[in-house]
């Protein structure tokens, strides 16, 4: 093809991609709850610029509503279960993590964590197979050629999917370093000597027996990542693709990395070109409350108010700790919102209202609000960062610990063990946070660094999204670290050569020395004789 | 302060550097020639923005000249030399680089280089301390009040004289890993097994024997790097900071690092947050040709013309290669725009004309141009992809036979050596590149790539000279591995202590199990006893 009629067809599909809209075909691999929540900004921001978003749905499903007003396409695949079920089984799994899992050191934590992953895995090894094996879905997703696979990586399925459907695909994770994920599927290797491993809850700074802890939570992470696909994923992977293959070997082909935070919550440390730090995406300005709400902000006087929240998955708790918490909220002279399902606490003062839902980020962004009490959840924190609150954090589960180490490490939280608190100690938290002005600044400087970007996350997302879709791919942005083998990347097979190199020279050195003085001393010796 | 005046001021200050101008104050320290050009660019898109900015200049200098119509101020300060022989240091110096350094092999390439580093950095040594040392010229810095001191890393004192006016401070740097600069200031290290080290002319992929050599180059590479600013500029950064420190140490400090390439010229490798690639920002539209020079180009017809030239600092060579040069392009149907002022080769064809200067970035522009015959420095490759011109690459010296290099490994460029090319070696390179398609369907590859990036790399570079005007730093997004000494940066304290734990584990372990053993065997004497 000539080079000008080449050109014309590139120019062709860039001004397609990026401004008539609709020429894009996005096929989506969801995750359930926080997940959802915000992978559904950037396909909704998608959407808006007139791209086509298919979302891959199992009938049995707690958040992928179909009926919710959105432009998304829904292709619904059949599941065994339903709603309800799938809602005990997540509330359940969650509520052992936090319960049943120790999180005092990682060689308590990970083998409990273990089996609790194997059994999430299970159930999205069952949603994936569910799909892969039904003709007629796998048939109209063939049929209705897609431009790009765009899936939550915690989750997989979305890279077996392209890898059938023969086409590029890319993640949304929120980790990014210090998980098996980034490192054995996107290569992003790290030195633990400053960067703490996930779920450790050390900051950047680490002292000499911390870091000796990182390592050790290293070598156990990464034997226990390595194992755990081996036994159903990489055969389920090589029988759906006809080939021996693993799971990692499939998820290293991924184009783009979107990881779902930045330098505002995270410690500055080495990445790589298709990585992409997206955090706090979902953010935007705070709009006005419904009426009976700013009524009661507005209640407050200059005192303001704080907004309580344990995120999507958690609400409601024992009755002794719902008390407790209320029993600390009522001494405080702020009013308070309190995102609560459960059986209304005997000690609930009058200051503490509860709600069985909340705008959090409009009330997050009012002008009155003081503190943000959190389970830690990225999207929260985030959105306290975007609006300037400082935290009280009640990390529970998954990531949280880290979250909310990071932000007391900064200055902007102060913490509470959900498992051990009294109604004092969150009310000392409370009245540190709120009267000690440092907590403010602090999160007021993560505010001005995460509004202050050369470019906004969503938009960067959205970039990245399109630009896979026009090149097919984003190839000269992958390490060539994949062509090599873990004792090859770390260059052991070189070093293990020049030692042998160096080995054998001493030796030989040592042997002709050796000969040479022989040789004297005998000659010396025939001399004498 | 209350919470609301600190906003209050926070918003004042970003609007006054985003929007009114005039308000942020650069200090330039700048190198002459090729990083000068680059460097320039920037500097008057700051001034375009309302910024001021000062250059340092020496009162000898080639580039810097105060009388060109420029909106940059520049502060000159006394020399003992004057401009010829400043052209003349620099010329010769290049010579010696091109024509007494052997660059087969790094063993041999690394000793001369060694030498000839040498003889620059006592250069700017000398610069630096006459401008350190002139009180007269400080003060006036310092009554300046600046917001940052920007400089090139690669000819220190920006940073020492940032460290005395307590100024914050920031770098533009060609290269990227695989150099000492990077490594030991800024913390970016890198795994060697698919990062080839500068100099090494090797690819992203490397066989197993290239590996060894990329490894042992980066021992040496690091050995002399570590040992050369120990004889002068440490002692003399101590001196003028009144305390004992080093350069690499003060270097450290440095809030950003820019980097003039991108993943169009380099190979994918880590990164780190503080490290941007702006690489091209020089890059902008062809404007049309003089008169003379458009109907030389008109002229060609279909075939074409040709683009020859060895850069800023290479403008004549000897007769004899001349005569080849000439030779060979005096054979191909196209039209050649050779810059070239030594005198005129008897061969010179009718196809060719000389130059004493070319606007590069038009010709390399114009529709007709076919090839561009270059030395590989980054500005004219750039410029190169940025309008999809493919290369013949004539390295000569410094990282741009790396440069070629990676042009050749991506398929947009065939290379030359300079030193024992004929005739029909240049005219056959030139031939595979015009006639052979591939080479024009990957530089258009490479200027789509380069062309397709979330935001323009000139706009880049300067949103983060104003966000460390506006945040007097960034030190968000300095990696913490600064606090760590090298042996604790790669954990070897961490995995020694953990080998002496598993080796006194064993040993006691062995002592027990003979120990009891020995227990039993007496017994068992005894009783046999």
């Amino acid at each position: 093809m000539p080079v000008k009629w080449m050109s014309a067809l590139l120019l062709l599909q860039i001004t397609c991609y990026f401004r008539s809209g609709s020429c894009g075909k996005v096929l989506v691999w969801p995750l359930e709850y926080s997940h959802w929540m915000n992978l559904k900004i950037i396909l909704d921001e998608l959407v808006q610029r007139g791209h086509e978003v298919t979302v891959l749905r199992p009938s049995s499903s707690v958040f992928l509503d179909p009926k919710k007003a959105s432009g998304l396409k829904y292709e619904t695949f059949p599941t065994t279960t339903n709603n309800d079920k799938v809602e005990k089984f997540f509330t359940e799994w969650v509520n052992r993590w936090i319960y049943d899992v120790p999180k005092d050191s990682c060689w308590r934590y990970y083998p409990s964590f273990n089996i609790l992953f194997g059994q999430f895995s299970d159930f999205i090894l069952n949603l994936c197979r569910k799909v892969v094996s039904n003709k007629q879905v796998m048939a109209k997703l063939k049929e209705s050629k897609f431009d790009v696979v765009f899936s939550d990586a915690i989750g997989p399925c979305g890279e077996l999917i392209a890898e059938v459907l023969h086409i590029s695909f890319m993640y949304s994770l929120r980790h990014a370093a210090g998980y098996g994920l980034e490192k054995f599927s996107a290569g992003l290797s790290f030195p633990p000597s400053y960067v703490p491993i996930i779920t450790s809850k050390l900051s950047g700074q680490m002292s000499f027996m911390e870091r000796v802890e990182n390592m050790i939570c290293l070598f156990y992470f990464d034997f226990l990542f390595e194992s755990f696909p081996a036994k159903d994923w990489d055969p389920f992977f090589s029988e759906i693709l006809g080939r021996p293959t693993t799971m990692v070997d499939t998820m290293k082909k991924a184009e783009m990395w979107l990881i779902r935070s930045y330098w505002d919550l995270e410690f500055p440390r080495p990445t790589l070109p298709n990585i992409e730090f997206v955090g706090g995406l979902h953010c935007k300005p705070a709009k006005p409350l419904p009426e009976e709400m700013e009524e009661f902000a507005q209640s407050s006087g200059e005192h303001g108010v704080v907004v309580f929240s344990l995120g999507s998955m958690i609400r409601n708790t024992t009755k002794e700790r719902a008390n407790a918490i209320a029993s600390a909220l009522a001494q405080i002279p702020q009013k308070v919102f309190w995102r609560y399902e459960g059986i209304e606490p005997d000690t609930l003062g009058p200051n503490t209202r509860i709600f069985k839902w909340i705008p959090q980020n409009d009330l997050l962004g009012h002008p009155k609000t003081r503190v943000f009490v959190t389970h830690g959840g990225a999207n929260g924190i985030y959105e306290s960062i975007h609006h300037g609150v400082p935290m009280v954090g009640i990390p529970m589960f998954a990531e949280q610990y880290d979250n909310i180490a990071h932000m007391v490490a900064k200055g902007a939280a102060a913490s509470v063990d959900f498992h051990t608190m009294t109604s004092s100690d969150l009310l000392n938290a409370l009245k540190e946070v709120i009267n000690n002005p440092s907590y403010k600044k602090n999160v007021m400087y993560l505010s001005t660094i995460h509004h202050d970007q050369p470019m906004k996350p969503l938009d960067r997302a959205v970039f990245w999204v399109e630009y896979v879709m026009r090149h097919k791919g984003a190839k000269h942005l992958k390490p060539l670290a994949f062509n090599l083998t873990w004792y090859q990347y770390y260059s052991l097979d070189v070093i293990g050569f020049l030692l042998a190199c160096v080995a054998a020279t001493i030796f030989l050195t040592i042997k002709c020395c050796l000969f040479v003085y022989r040789f004297f001393v005998k000659k010396q010796k025939n001399k004498k004789e």
